[in-house]
């Protein structure tokens, strides 16, 4: 969209940068901004600067935090037997938003994805089986999505573990909760039959 | 999302307050920044605050612009004698990326709201009554949208504007072009049908 002002289109074409952000809605904010008080705009600016300025990633885990050993590793309360796999380090706030694993993590950065050409070696592997190694841990449990990758990194996992002698679980997959068989894709339904659990009575 | 840094916390947060960003993109939005390069946070950081420092409105049309009198109103080319008047400065960059208006424009900087405590003095119209009287104008063509606001606003022009004499037009409200019957609202359909044009032969 062409205008009256390069700053417009400047801080426009630098909003449509950001992912899910098209050229409407990239016009819409920058014009929030505009009649927002300076003080948002400030804040805004500010938040960016600082974060890039600021994080660091956990020489334990991989996850990102504001100090090396993040506020996570370093509880004490946290079981260290039971080990948290995922992707990437949003998973972790995704995970502990739900308030439900009391374990530590480990973030992969990355699932092995041959076309992308990424293999074992590109990923944080290594980091998570000398950390089985070393002692300590009772059980990993895979949190990666059910991709392609996703399945192959915990197959390629399950083989690298398979020394240290440690309890190697994945989360389930099969109907998310609310759901209607219906509307849900064979894939799910399949998956959901494979892990079907005992009901007792 | 409870999370391990604050400084990510602080920038999904100001995410958040923009204009349909929920929790879950801003989330999206700060791992964005946090996993770009840093000369791309730093452009986004500077061109919010460049915007804020260096919009101006523009003095004759009240649109926005890096400096007093926008290009609009100093390019030569365009034609002064038709005045487009918009509800807000979005609307003009809008317009102009259509690139098939070629005169100039009045923006209100909103519509007259009774429920919102906006009356007809609280927005730009005594400018564009002065903008007729003082000559030169001969037709105002109201691009205001159809909604109760913009509909009460064009009425309220319409009176004001009686005095000059000028030819007064309101944008055509119809059929989006691509559209189906079958889909389209009765208040539109309703338009489109006291908005008829005479089909030549």
């Amino acid at each position: 969209m062409e205008g009256p002002s390069k700053y417009l289109e400047n801080l426009i074409r630098e909003f449509s940068k950001l992912p899910g952000i098209g050229a409407k809605s990239a016009s819409r904010l920058a014009f929030h901004i505009l009649k927002s008080g300076g003080s948002e705009a400030e804040s805004l600016a500010r938040a960016v600067l600082e974060l890039k300025e600021n994080i660091v990633t956990c020489s334990i885990c991989g996850g990102i935090s504001d100090s090396d050993v993040c506020p996570i590793c370093a509880d004490s309360g946290r079981d260290r037997s039971s080990v948290c796999v995922v992707e990437n380090a949003r998973d972790v706030l995704i995970l502990e938003a739900t308030g439900s694993f009391k374990g530590i993590y480990h973030v992969l950065m990355g699932t092995i994805s041959p076309l992308d050409g990424i293999g074992p070696d590109d990923i944080n592997i290594r980091g998570l089986v000398e950390r089985c190694s070393a002692g300590g841990v009772a059980e990993v449990i895979l949190a990666l999505n059910p991709t392609i990758e996703g399945d192959a990194t915990c197959l390629y996992i399950a083989r690298a573990l398979k020394p240290s002698g440690v309890r190697l679980t994945r989360i389930a997959h099969g109907l998310p909760v609310g759901a209607d068989l219906d509307y849900v894709d064979s894939a799910t339904i399949i998956k959901s039959i494979e892990g079907r659990v005992e009901v007792h009575s």
